[in-house]
């Protein structure tokens, strides 16, 4: 057997003491008064005597020799970022409550999409703050993730039966976000180029349409949808929303007929909740039902995150956007679960993609689909009901009471034209501390919710001066009149009849159920999940504790900003940092994911050069190694993608970009670039790079992927970048939450300020300001979790910062190290030697000497207890490896133990000794019902399927809950919906 | 085969709606505005239609028909509880935090035993609000609880190397009955009666310490221990402080001495902060030290809960009072822990025993625990380095100007007798907001603790005139002059040199080993743990949720009463529903045990019959069939146990207990008595018995540890009950804590309420009061954990707490329904034939059939993955089962189907076809290890052993971590702190 890896050298205590001081990098106050141990020391994994050992075995003295050698010279910040000194954990609580306390919750009745909710506690403690579910990783390596991949597969259900379509997808970001798939699907389907939406859309959800679709060169028309006529046959797509903005239900049959009598494809926004009591859109012809689940247990949070949803047709399901959940079988025949039709950001087909998704709101999705299976069909009923009647009730009272109301047919928000003086009504509410939302024609809309009481209802009577209670108009007959259970709207088909939303409503099993999910999943409460580009470290119980303040969890996106100014403070403290650590000088926090991040970016570049007349500049240039997520960013913003070579080394081809540069001088737009590069290393000549695209007219577009490499030592707006995309949920700490959610502002130099999104209802840019489009449906994103990067910053201060970079640098070289006798590592700096922060090994040759493939190795890794490198991604059929700062020297050692193991194996197979079909490998990963049944056939035990190493424990072992997964078969059979519940399962 | 549980008949839909409308608990608001449901319908697990199907398996129609069948009508409450009507989870929350918001949180420096601290977050979201370590039950099943025995094994390593006494136990209750109990234990150990204790202890522990040994009959005299003199070799024990309550360092090693050359032992009262600085107590030659570990990452919680801890020579180990975790091995020869010496209230020695003591505190042993692993020996020793230092510049700024200081030594306290007026002292604290401790004589102390800054000892120093900045005091080298560091007392021994305390410093590894401990072990979030007496019900997020505010968790327990109007309140409130629940008058909240609860209520009667004049009334009548505690309890209150008998069937003899009223008419002081019986059985005659015993001369106490059987139904307060205690962590919903916090509040008729406990500082019967005695620490007990209760009361409302009795008892009469052609039920009513809350069942004719018992069962039952029933108690050889009424149909099915497979099992071991010897019962619980052996060599598959019923998935199996224990050779060979660690398991 191969040698383990050697632990521990042995130092003098002294020289220990010493070195370690040397490293540490934060000041000390010397011992008169140690400071209690700060959160870089619990951030950090290595101790430091650890690093030392680490860096010996690099042959180098400190973190800096290592850093200065690794980083190049000419693009190192010489000096520590000018953030704050260190806040411990006790005091950012503390900070951070009084920062949410200025945020004033008053009762919203907005609507536009946004609604208060009654949060089940069960599911807020045990999903939402629980690292068990918000630490995981997106479910690619199904046989560890069956659990969050059947809570998904139940929110597909919940929307399918809802909606009444039969395929949903396992969410998107938001419901503007949604529609906007929606429409370009129709395009993708049909290729007509022309779009009619509804005037009666949320005001935010047309912006967001307008935006993306003219930067796909696809028209837009605004319309009054029954006036609208398809017989040109040119028409692509109808989007119209039930009930709409100013909450009418009316009637689709008719328009979608003659839509779809002439090739016209139908897309529905939609409400959950009204679903439960009214016909679904299906009923009258949607293809395509798009909306948010929100108000299905997820709190508002100023505007996110929260699931968007999508569901359509059959017939649609091959052009749907986003990820989805398949039901499909394991190697040894049962069911289970995994991302059907690879869907994945790696896998998007680049800049022939229509849509450039790649994150979902899984974590959102999980929670509303809890909500469902807590509640189940009478229980969601009964909520809608009641919100419907409380609406019923408001307003026959205001309409009894001489106001003039709008709407024939409704579910919870009313329209109305007050008796009173509008000023009058507005100083009442503010008196109540109510916000309505207020049209510009002096008409006033109320929007009900879940949590609305008959106080409530007095308190809105007293708004709009109708003088009797809730108790006397509810007893008024005539009140249910207008009720949709004595409408042609009446809902009469069955939902959610599948057991799972009819046997867990009892707290006792919903928190069973959690449970059981949680456990069959890996996540980074059990081992590192080392996935190259995606940087899994820490995410601290004290960075998550903010998002569950009542002051940022209750706040509407559109609350006027005098009730929001915690919300503003936090803005501008993380704008502040982000600009200091990245040298930017704006950031804009609307995108809510790396890739709107990539778009936004990049239509502030096109915006730019149309302001100054350049409008032909559209060349946009992207080295082929790109994550594919790029040339698809770019393609939707508009741009003709220019490829740039590769060289051998698995470096940007300088050569080939000065001739593109050269070439498409004159109608060059930008150069889109990740750094250090998408092979895990750094590039000398990032600089001159730079300076070669600004000096033909272009800008620099700069993938900040791999921040976690920079931090406190090089600056992309110091080497020449204008622009670049943070992704907060890698470098800066946000969870991935199983695959969402995810935060992708962007920093920018001052001349792109001004092109940065606005928002057509709370405008980040100001009031006055021009907007130049609306990338997501709220205006600063998904707000309720930017309290996690703004605490990792505070809590980490300049040193721990710059500390976090060195040691990710520093793990990964050492693990590329000890591999180095085990496997190649694929590119390393030619100058240094070195890695970045992340690195590739390759396995290529193993397919020809032992039948072995990446996906092999990925699988027996799961034996180990283990979660898979990243796959096959930048280079076909290897690996990659991203430590993060975070994982101590044990950990490393342990997996690089993992590998060397697997790779004696691999020899095994080569020298004859193993099997080359029916090997550990092969058979990857092993269940308990495999290794646990009387007939067990093959050439190697049952412990050395299990228990591969002495550090996998019977005690502790962490189980694979299927065996390998057939994708084959299921992308031939594609399910999407909850399959039937086998007898001995069910109970 | 047995055949499996029948499944649910069918019904026709409308019929089981007029069925389910018939017995909701709840009123419903009709159709109109449907209440979302409500909270009784989330607590209690079967839905009504499962009601219906298991009514009709007994034969009743309703739940009011059985229940007016299984409670005897002469004592049922005719009425609907008197509370308020169901607060909905969202209200709730809204409501308490209102509620705690009326505490005011000051800065404390009030000391005397509890202190600020900074609670790590990961560990208090981990551990503290994560329902997989609070909803466990105490380790008695040790193969799947290794988890939490690590965690308490931690604990005692950490409280023996800081005191260095060479063992410990897993913890106390508190400090003050820590010490009460080091004293009992010199008592049984040298038998001699008298006791000095230092008059420099905190006062309550004084108090708790006369009270407890005066009702021993031991004398107590509070001395100057430099006085103390010992040669007339008639003195137990001798206790003292160190530091002692005003914060002095002395050192006792000569007046050690001199105790020990009598024959007496030597108790030290200590803080583990100090001994990370201070030499232990072991090196002046204490033979016991005791304290609370509550600064060690557990909040003030006004008083609690906390550990309190004890740690002793190994000499007495024998002698120690409370649990005790021991390592041992199991049947595969492997280490594994275990409670020792089975210190359990089950097995306590009745009316020999000297202690009470069932409950320690295992949650909050398990985060001071952890807390100590997350710091480790230096992060401690800067925490303890960082709070003497400030103390050093406090001291010396203060002496410098003016104030007289009076400590020569000290650690973080200091006392001083201020230049200034105390009036203006006292003016500008409050000013400051700031709590000091005011003596009588004008002098004040003050303590500082890990969450001090610079800013406070500024604050302190304007407080008492001083004009100085911290800055300039701290630059002055004379400040050092007093340092530990400098004197006599420095510690030199090494401490928490165990890896467990140096290798999980990061929060990624902290994070990993708390999950790694917590998946070892089965909780409620698992599966259910039907514990007859112990009610394992739910502990719902919402309940829990309160626990955490900051306004209830960092208030002094000795801060002025206006600072703690919210807990006020919530007193006020709980105690009126639980006098109406009970119909009892007053309610004491400070016991926070039940066996506190029943020393207090004993005394109470106690004192009451003084005051009378009839001290002399001193026999205690208890049933044979009583809980263990009930006698102990008697015992230490200083009466006479005179047992009664019970009769063939279970029911206590009533002609006994008459006989002996009569008999001991003019001794009689009262009896004690379970209702329902501790057999599981409602007894027709309870009202006869208070009866007699009342008329001559007794008060009857009435153990409420089945309280879960009669609320809204029948009421102790009525039938003729004067006393009892209220397990609130069994039928109240405080969680069980894997072995504690529990609370034991005592209910009283008027006449007892002046007997109630007082206490020296925060007297909860009011200032003027006259004390009889103080049984806790704290004025209200465990306050901090009051929440949970009065939370579960306002959300069922009277019909929901109705119900949930109903279904407690329908639940335990339908299992043992299921079981009755496989298990004989013990015990029923004679007259209903049915079972009350929880049954027995009988398996001692295995044990000669198939040589199988109830351990068998037990350890089998694991392989199902289950926690088995209460083992052997109440009558040897037997299983209670208390399914309660959080289970649903399914859950009470599948573990009658385990138990109905256990039995097929027996049967063919009766029937030949198992080996007698080598069966999958006698070898159970199976683990990975042994079923994934190549070696398999047993009669029967690993199929059998590992997956024995339908419903025990490879993919969701529950593990026991270790293979069955070894309890012989683990008190043969008694080892109690951490083993080391094999090199294996050591990354």
């Amino acid at each position: 057997m191969y040698k383990l890896i050697l632990r521990n050298k042995c130092y003098s205590v002294k020289r220990l003491r010493n070195l370690c001081s040397s490293i540490s990098g934060n000041k000390q106050d010397g011992t008169l008064f140690p400071k209690k141990e700060e959160f870089p020391y619990r951030h950090i994994g290595p101790r430091d005597s650890e690093i030392i050992t680490m860096l010996d075995t690099l042959g180098f003295k400190s973190l800096d020799e290592l850093t200065d050698k690794a980083v190049p010279m000419n693009i190192r910040l010489n000096k520590l970022l000018d953030i704050e000194e260190p806040v411990s954990e006790y005091e950012l609580i503390n900070r951070i409550t009084e920062i949410a306390q200025r945020n004033q919750v008053w009762r919203s009745y907005i609507g536009m999409g946004y609604h208060n909710c009654c949060v089940p506690h069960t599911i807020m403690r045990n999903i939402f703050e629980n690292p068990g579910w918000t630490t995981q990783y997106t479910p690619y390596q199904p046989e560890v993730a069956q659990g969050r991949l059947e809570g998904l597969l139940n929110y597909q259900t919940m929307v399918t039966d809802l909606t009444g379509l039969e395929v949903a997808n396992a969410s998107l970001l938001d419901e503007g976000t949604a529609a906007a798939e929606a429409l370009s699907l129709c395009y993708r389907q049909n290729k007509r180029r022309k779009m009619l939406i509804s005037n009666k859309l949320h005001p935010q959800t047309i912006s967001v349409v307008e935006t993306r679709l003219s930067s796909l060169g696809l028209e837009v028309e605004i319309v009054d949808v029954f006036q609208s006529d398809f017989s040109c046959r040119d028409i692509a797509g109808l989007l119209f929303q039930y009930p709409d903005t100013e909450g009418n239900v009316v009637d689709f049959s008719a328009i979608s007929e003659s839509a779809h009598n002439n090739g016209t494809l139908v897309c529905c926004a939609t409400d959950l909740l009204s679903l439960t009591l009214l016909r679904p859109p299906s009923e009258f012809g949607a293809d395509i039902a798009v909306g948010t689940s929100q108000r299905f247990g997820v709190p508002l949070g100023y505007g996110g995150p929260h699931a968007g949803f999508f569901a359509c047709k059959q017939a649609l399901v091959r052009l749907m956007p986003g990820r989805m959940i398949g039901v499909t079988r394991d190697a040894a025949g049962r069911d289970a679960y995994r991302l059907a039709l690879q869907t994945r950001e790696q896998h998007i087909r680049r800049d022939k993609a229509t849509s450039n998704i790649c994150t979902a709101q899984a974590l959102l999705a999980n929670m509303s689909a809890m909500f469902a299976v807590y509640y189940g069909p009478r229980g969601l009923k009964d909520i809608g009901t009641r919100v419907h009647n409380f609406t019923l009730v408001l307003h026959y009272g205001l309409k009894e009471n001489g106001n003039k109301l709008t709407n024939k047919h409704f579910f919870d928000t009313i329209r109305l034209e007050p008796k009173d003086d509008i000023h009058t009504v507005r100083q009442k509410a503010i008196e109540k501390r109510i916000n309505l939302r207020y049209y510009d024609d002096g008409s006033v809309s109320v929007a009900l919710d879940e949590t609305v009481t008959a106080q409530d209802i007095n308190d809105l009577f007293y708004v709009f001066g109708c003088l009797k209670t809730f108790e006397e108009v509810s007893e008024d007959p005539e009140v249910h009149e207008m009720s949709i259970n004595r409408s042609s709207f009446k809902r009469t088909s069955p939902y959610l009849t599948h057991p799972v939303f009819n046997i867990h409503h009892s707290e006792t099993r919903l928190v069973r159920y959690m449970k059981t999910l949680e456990n069959k999943d890996i996540s980074l409460v059990h081992s590192m999940i080392p996935l190259g580009s995606c940087t899994m470290k820490l995410n601290s119980t004290t960075e998550m504790m903010p998002c569950s303040l009542k002051h940022f969890i209750d706040i509407h996106p559109f609350a006027p900003l005098d009730q929001s100014l915690g919300y503003n403070q936090l803005f501008a403290e993380l704008e502040k940092d982000l600009c200091e650590i990245t040298g930017y000088d704006k950031i804009s926090f609307q995108p809510n994911s790396g890739a709107q991040g990539e778009y936004a970016g990049l239509r502030a570049i096109q915006c730019y050069h149309e302001a100054r007349g350049n409008k032909h500049r559209d060349v946009c240039l992207i080295p082929v190694s790109a994550h594919g997520t790029n040339p698809a960013s770019a393609q939707m913003a508009g741009m003709r993608v220019e490829p740039v070579k590769v060289k051998q080394d698995g470096s940007v081809d300088i050569n080939d970009i000065k001739e593109k540069a050269e070439k498409f001088k004159n109608r060059l737009s930008c150069l889109m670039i990740t750094y250090p590069s998408t092979n895990g290393v750094f590039e000398e000549t990032i600089g001159d790079v730079c300076e070669l695209i600004h000096r033909n007219g272009g800008q620099v577009y700069l993938d900040g992927a791999n921040m976690n490499a920079q931090v406190g030592l090089c600056r992309p707006g110091d080497y020449g970048s204008d622009v670049s995309h943070l992704n907060l949920h890698k470098t800066f700490c946000i969870p991935h939450g199983g695959g969402g959610p995810g935060m992708g502002p962007i920093g920018v130099k001052s001349h792109l300020a001004p092109f940065l999104p606005g928002h057509p209802v709370v405008n980040p840019l100001g009031e006055h300001s021009k907007s130049y489009g609306v990338v997501s449906a709220a205006p600063f994103g998904s707000s309720a979790i930017l309290p996690i990067s703004w605490a990792y910053i505070k809590m980490m201060g300049p040193r721990g910062l710059r500390k976090a970079t060195q040691v990710a640098i520093l793990n990964a070289n050492y693990m590329s190290k000890l591999l180095d006798s085990y496997y190649t590592t694929l590119f390393k700096s030619p100058q240094s030697t070195l890695v970045a922060h992340e690195f590739i090994i390759d396995v290529r040759e193993f397919k020809k000497s032992a039948n072995i493939e990446a996906a092999d190795i990925a699988k027996r890794l799961m034996d180990y207890g283990f979660h898979a490198p990243t796959m096959s991604w930048p280079v076909a059929g290897t690996l990659m490896i991203e430590p993060t700062e975070s994982e101590d020297k044990q950990e490393l050692d342990r997996f690089c133990d993992a590998l060397i193991c697997i790779r004696e194996e691999i020899q095994s197979i080569i020298d004859g000794k193993l099997d080359i079909r029916i090997n550990p490998l092969k058979m990857a990963p092993h269940t308990q019902e495999q290794v646990i049944s009387s007939s067990w056939e093959r050439p190697y035990t049952r412990e050395q399927a299990a228990f591969p190493a002495p550090f996998v424990r019977p005690e502790t072992k962490i189980w694979p809950s299927v065996a390998r997964i057939d994708d084959i078969y299921g992308d031939k059979h594609l399910v999407c919906t909850c399959p039937p519940i086998l007898p001995e399962y069910n109970y």
